[in-house]
């Protein structure tokens, strides 16, 4: 009997990808640069696990996503010929993330949903940065739960049975919504429940898929639409 | 320049007097019981802050409020003629105050100042119970916050200082609101902004009124309908 929902945010919920492009292409007309934005959203993106390993690894001590995004970004702003940002333009960058855009079917999905489930984030992203997002883009959650809370990053288990504890529920009660498999998987191994959303769109229409899921998931859907008529809401 | 706002919840944004006087009434319908519903709802909120103590000042563990209510009960069952209740029936009227109802004011005004700032709650509830009361109650927070995310309670500075950080800002782009001056006096004394709004009602129409400001605050307010216009919003 399952109670509540615990999203991923990147990926599942937003386009980070397409959103990143978009920003960059709002600082590209204002300052009159010539930037190949994709490759740059896939590098950004691409230094991101590499960062959250050095935390969850004790390489470095605690640091929320906006400062390991900021940390990545400051690598690639002279290869990518944004070396002339000034740094209150780079500070609006680095919050491009604050601002990602849903999927279509998110928002509606999501309200569907909630009529049923108490519905919250589940994100390696920082609270400030969801909080923001949420309200930026309509997400309705009942509760925005953050690896910043537990001072672990996904897939450690403590997030999953972080979330679990404070939403007052036995695991079992308690669905990770997730694009990703390797989310699903450390998930399902302290015992939530798992619903796969594939979003073949995610690094764009010639990048990379994800590998297929090596587990069986409770649940698979096409998207949150999909999701909401699978778990009758 | 204010960004966000953090409410107290009990006795600010909910009447839990009289919503736990109403629960304890359906309670004595159903079982043919006689009980001083007012008394008893004064006798349990007397042993919140006590409970809280004994936290606080490290003669207990890390224990939240579910739990604090459910000791002090315990307590309160066989003096209030409760003694017959099943284990399931005293689980339900403890989880009454997840199920607490807003002031008149407090859903419109918190919808008027949700245009404007980021919504949190800073309440000593456990997160579960903000929850599922907000859900209940159409409250409708961008981000709960519980003294649980910070293993202390209101009103020690880490509560403050803790929501300031999750929300990204510094302590003087958050105010803290509530109708109790103790805890926007701890909230001061860490930097937050500050309002006021008196809850005269909150223990009854004979009942002990909260000492007055001993400090002076931001704003003061009449409800939060009054708070959003005097804040802009």
């Amino acid at each position: 009997m399952i109670k509540a929902l615990a999203f991923d945010v990147f990926g599942t919920v937003v386009d980070w990808r397409g959103a990143v492009i978009r920003e960059g292409e709002l600082v590209a007309k204002e300052k009159g640069l010539r930037v190949d934005w994709p490759k740059f959203a896939d590098a950004w993106r691409a230094g991101y696990h590499p960062a959250m390993d050095r935390v969850r690894k004790g390489k470095l001590p605690w640091t929320h996503i906006d400062q390991l995004h900021r940390m990545i970004l400051n690598d690639l702003l002279k290869p990518f010929g944004l070396g002339g940002l000034s740094e209150e333009e780079i500070q609006h960058l680095n919050r491009a993330w604050h601002r990602l855009t849903p999927w279509p079917d998110s928002v509606p999905g999501l309200n569907r949903l909630r009529g049923r489930y108490v519905l919250a984030t589940l994100s390696n992203g920082n609270v400030s940065l969801l909080v923001d997002m949420a309200k930026n883009a309509g997400l309705p959650w009942d509760c925005v739960l953050s690896a910043e809370l537990f001072g672990h990053y996904k897939p450690d288990p403590e997030v999953y049975q972080g979330a679990a504890r404070l939403l007052g529920l036995p695991p079992g009660e308690l669905m990770m919504v997730a694009a990703h498999p390797r989310d699903l998987e450390a998930a399902q191994r302290v015992g939530l429940k798992t619903a796969y959303v594939p979003r073949p769109l995610e690094y764009g229409l010639d990048g990379r898929q994800e590998t297929g899921p090596h587990a069986v998931f409770d649940v698979t859907a096409g998207d949150f639409l999909d999701l909401a008529v699978k778990l009758g809401a």
